[in-house]
């Protein structure tokens, strides 16, 4: 008996053991969109039998998801797909299932690793090191650096750096950027998390960590047990508009949806303290950047931290070209560990409904 | 009565209502050192009766430290220096106790900074968060620059990122600098701490937090009690060599003694597992900078982050090419709080010794 056919859309870790064991049981087709035209084509012709589809992150988006027609296309043969992302749009869930075919998720495997991306753009909020470390790798010399910048300013309009002296020779001790900026321990400054799911909690524990104090926002409030679980005292706010006054640090850690879209925007940012800082692992559209950067530039926000955009993959110039924002290419999760389990997690959806005849671990439709 | 003089060597914060307090009680010398003969005029002349020196970081050190000959010019009337410095070295300890003026150190009030940038350079050694913020930068697209990053090399002898391809179409997730690089979750890997007092403590606290085990190298290994208080498993060495075979990353907290000089050497990363990575906030003496480039060149080590230098304030050009080094400017602790607390703690060792004829507070002769 021939095996059955899988196709990869993406590529696995071809070196797992699971996927030595994955090879042995099933036909595996790489497989890489050039056009939809193709795609359509391919799936009727030498697709046309496959059980099973694995979609890496990306999946369909190339050709603008698993659109009707796509999803028309798909051989009758085929019992599921199974996606390595945790979000559903570009997965065609409702057209799969009227057909009859499964769609499985990925839930969040590597939330340790987005709340460590929030971490790093936590202390990066606080202490500027990476405008510390851009001129010493310029000077060279420790205290030039530090005087340099104690006697610089940082210009609000473009986010910039300018040094105002070239005399570098008085003692500083690097905690200040100029006289309008003050370099600051997060040791005791409040942090808000938005969203407190998995990597919420996660992010928590972190910033608890380094000595903050823990609000979060969250549509429903954790019981009393889940909070004492989580070993650290914790604020509970309905909204963001309600927690903003305290916020000296914002954390926006929640999906793309319509409730969220725009979440953090002026109104948000004229209720939060002078200097706040804000960071977003979530979905670039929960920011409003035009409003983020009026706020950078008026100086009410001190710090933006980035992994995601509006207009992703782009990323506005503006914003590149300020030196008071941290920009990450929305790798949050970005790890070995994580590609591997979350490929070891779908190859194991593929098994257990065709193998194994059973359900599957995390069907969505 | 006309109040009491005191010499400040180096600028305090005049705007804390502490000096303001202080400036009632005393008479405040504002003195920039410009040469020692200078010095040693003033010290006979306009400086001659003052009771209490005040000094910064930097203290003396432009003239070579409190040399014997100024010690021998400072006035009958001093009872006492208090330094903003942990260390003592540039003190002239000794030749102050045979004049019978006191001497008093500072501890560290930054502990919480310094790990805070422990963990900073932690980060960025599982992560290389810089390495995909400079290239987004250029690129201004997220896939493009973890495709182009995927696609790259980092070539071992001079520690930079090669770029293979111009084609950055494919999507990447950013998980690999090319083939031989992964980027890696520092959760479940193993962190060496080398000094393990108030510092080394509220390191290992952050490195737990995100989920590394945590391994100690101190003289005398803490009581059962102590370690039960940490709230986390803690493992024993009794030295850095037999600790190091674990070290998926060493972290060099000591101060700059002749025992702790050249700790990191050779011997040591040929002990570590392969990849390991290393930080030092202690003092640049205690890492072999040639050794420590040669194990980055050799792919052993694939990290460094240092926050002091062997040549400080001088930092070789060798590391400032680098990419896969990270270089903070000697600003463990360099916060607003941290220099404000500082700055307090002096003045109270001054009230204490001259207004109310105690002891001060620490002492060190």
């Amino acid at each position: 008996m021939s095996k059955p056919q899988v196709l990869f859309i993406g590529e696995p870790n071809r070196d797992l053991p699971e996927f030595h064991e994955f090879s042995a049981q099933f036909e595996c087709i790489h497989y890489k969109i050039t056009s939809k035209e193709t795609l359509l084509e391919d799936l009727q012709g030498k697709l046309s039998k496959v059980v099973a589809i694995y979609g890496s992150w990306l999946g369909f988006h190339p050709v603008g998801g698993l659109t009707e027609d796509i999803v028309q296309a798909l051989p009758d043969s085929l019992k599921l797909v199974t996606s390595c992302s945790v979000g559903l749009d570009g997965w065609g869930s409702e057209q799969l299932a009227k057909r009859g075919i499964k769609l499985y998720n990925c839930p969040s495997l590597g939330a340790e690793q987005v709340a460590d991306l929030v971490l790093y753009h936590t202390l990066q909020s606080f202490r500027y090191f990476k405008v510390f470390e851009d001129n010493f790798r310029e000077s060279g010399h420790t205290v030039k650096t530090r005087s340099l910048l104690q006697s610089a300013s940082l210009d609000k309009q473009t986010g910039k750096v300018v040094l105002n002296s070239t005399d570098s020779s008085d003692y500083a001790f690097g905690h200040r950027l100029g006289d309008s900026l003050p370099i600051l321990t997060p040791f005791g400054k409040n942090a808000v998390v938005v969203g407190f799911g998995s990597i919420g909690s996660r992010i928590a524990k972190r910033l608890h960590a380094i000595g903050m104090n823990i609000s979060y926002v969250k549509r429903t409030r954790l019981s009393s047990e889940q909070e004492a679980q989580l070993l650290f005292p914790v604020k509970y706010y309905a909204s963001l508009k309600e927690a903003a006054p305290v916020a000296d640090l914002v954390v926006l850690s929640l999906p793309g949806t319509s409730e969220t879209e725009n979440l953090y925007n002026k109104e948000i940012i004229d209720l939060v303290p002078h200097r706040s800082r804000v960071i977003n692992v979530g979905r670039g559209t929960i920011v409003n950047e035009d409003d983020l950067l009026a706020g950078l530039r008026s100086g009410k926000l001190s710090f933006a931290g980035l992994d995601v955009y509006a207009k992703e993959p782009a990323v506005s110039r503006e914003l590149i070209e300020r030196q008071d924002v941290i920009l990450t290419p929305h790798i949050g999760s970005s790890t070995v560990e994580n590609f591997n389990d979350t490929s070891i997690f779908c190859l194991r959806n593929i098994q257990d409904v065709i193998l194994y005849g059973k359900e599957g671990l995390s069907r969505v439709n």
